[in-house]
């Protein structure tokens, strides 16, 4: 019995590269009849072994970081169709190793970790101090995958170039939407106090009521779960209360200065692809043996944004 | 800048105890207004600070379950109103000893923990093998404080006698919800065929599809971040490929049966009180002077129930 409620259980796709292989694997389905099934019967894992390569797009080294932890590399990328200014000033401050030997110094439970400078001290120039309030953009001209599902904290959700977001037209603005893995730029008060100097990553259930109070700058395509398992910080917030307890931050670098081949090999799933959208409603509508309810409904942040080796 | 944001950073309460007594203390408020303020513009550790003694309730020991890991115990709130057969099953599961030197074997990211017996071996008798699937429970005469905000898997939500819940009153249904620290039962595909024997812990974004499908029995209401942490398994769905990555299970004891002095000290805020409708109020729109614009929403899964040491 055990092994075998192990072998049914539902899956939820990891935004980890090897997740479409998982996938393909695990999935439990039983069902008996030929062929290919239709998209909207077919699960994640079908629907991802069955996509053209013109559905997946790879990473823009110049908007792509890797962040070198202990344990491995995490890789973010950037996103500078919403927040252009603090992309910019991140790949500034990636250029003038402003976060190599900085640490992670917060790990929030069900919250965020954050990482930056413990001790205040590392020059910020040539980088800016401050940058404008990149927390909302122009909705205009601009791509959006709305999903007809309606959300609690914004008129309309959906993905835009890879990112979830939202969109309110009767303002004309989008944002970036805070889901597990998106990764933010820190400030204080002031709304122009960001600058990308402390970054802070989604660890926990969706905190959308940070939208759009705060730039979100890019999102985790891989070593999240690095992130996520750090030890929990026992000070206010979740800071970590001794130096010693700091995560040490190798190197953070920006894909384009790395040799190719210490390059990741990564390839991310279009979200203006049919594809996609037969992924959005596999997750919709479950249709495995296993679920007797179908939700008829999903959370733009249950939805996996897929990544792979390239094919 | 950084000390300085630190500072200022949201919270987050954390579903452990000590929870008050860290938002009280970090909650960045510099207001500069004489006397306590209006609940509906109170924070959570100001309104948490004024609670009366009968705002709170203790854990009932017969309904609560310790965890015991290597690195502490977890404890869990069992929700026997939801799943009266789970719940008994369990019980009798514990005081037959049958999880002690069993082990933690899998931990997907973003998804859930699960703990039960990796060699299938061990006999579930006198507990029972197969339950009723207690996946959803009769609404009428059952406590339930609905919240006004629109949910997407669930004509409502709100909480019910502690734990974040949803109804249906067309169908007469009322149902557990699967929020980040919520405690179920794994199932294969029949749906009898869940016992308790092996329990999962959802540790990322909250997956809602679930939702109806399985048996929540139950909460994590300390210990949560000892969970969440566990390296992620690196099998499919999360499982750990080998027996020496499993995380050692102790015992898993009734704190009734667990002498007085050894017990956790731990109280629960009652959801059915003004004091939580007003925790809900500043979940929903944040007064602090860092948030630029108050949400107006709150998700059923992003409101903390708080606990704390007895007073």
């Amino acid at each position: 019995m055990n092994a075998n409620s192990r072998c049914v259980w539902p899956l939820i796709a990891v935004l980890a590269a090897g997740a479409v292989e998982a996938e393909a694997q695990t999935q439990p389905r039983s069902g008996t009849s030929a062929g290919k099934p239709a998209a909207a019967e077919a699960t994640v894992g079908e629907i991802l072994a069955a996509t053209a390569p013109s559905d997946w797009r790879a990473l823009d080294p110049e908007n792509t970081l890797y962040l070198e932890l202990p344990l491995g590399r995490v890789v973010i990328e950037l996103a500078p169709a919403f927040a252009p200014q603090h992309a910019a000033n991140i790949r500034t401050l990636v250029r003038q190793k402003y976060f190599d030997g900085l640490a992670i110094i917060r790990s929030q439970d069900n919250f965020v970790v954050q990482w930056g400078d413990p001790e205040n001290k590392r020059p910020l120039a040539p980088a800016r101090d401050k940058l404008p309030p990149e927390f909302t953009a122009a909705a205009a001209n601009r791509p959006f995958e709305a999903l007809p599902d309606r959300d609690g904290y914004a008129p309309e959700v959906g993905f835009s170039d890879g990112f979830p977001a939202a969109r309110d037209k009767s303002r004309g603005e989008a944002w970036l939407t805070h889901c597990y893995g998106m990764v933010g730029a820190g400030r204080a008060n002031e709304p122009e106090s960001g600058n990308g100097a402390e970054l802070y990553v989604v660890t926990g259930h969706a905190p959308r009521q940070l939208d759009r109070n705060i730039a979100l700058v890019g999102r985790v395509v891989k070593g999240m779960e690095l992130l996520a398992t750090l030890p929990r910080g026992t000070g206010p917030l979740g800071f970590y209360e001794k130096p010693e307890q700091y995560v040490p931050i190798a190197t953070v670098r920006m894909a384009a200065d790395v040799p190719l081949a210490e390059r990741e090999r990564l390839e991310v799933l279009r979200t203006d692809t049919a594809s996609f959208r037969a992924v959005v409603e596999a997750r919709r509508n479950r249709r495995d043996d296993w679920y007797l309810v179908p939700a008829g409904y999903v959370d733009v942040c249950n939805v996996p944004i897929a990544t792979r080796p390239p094919s």
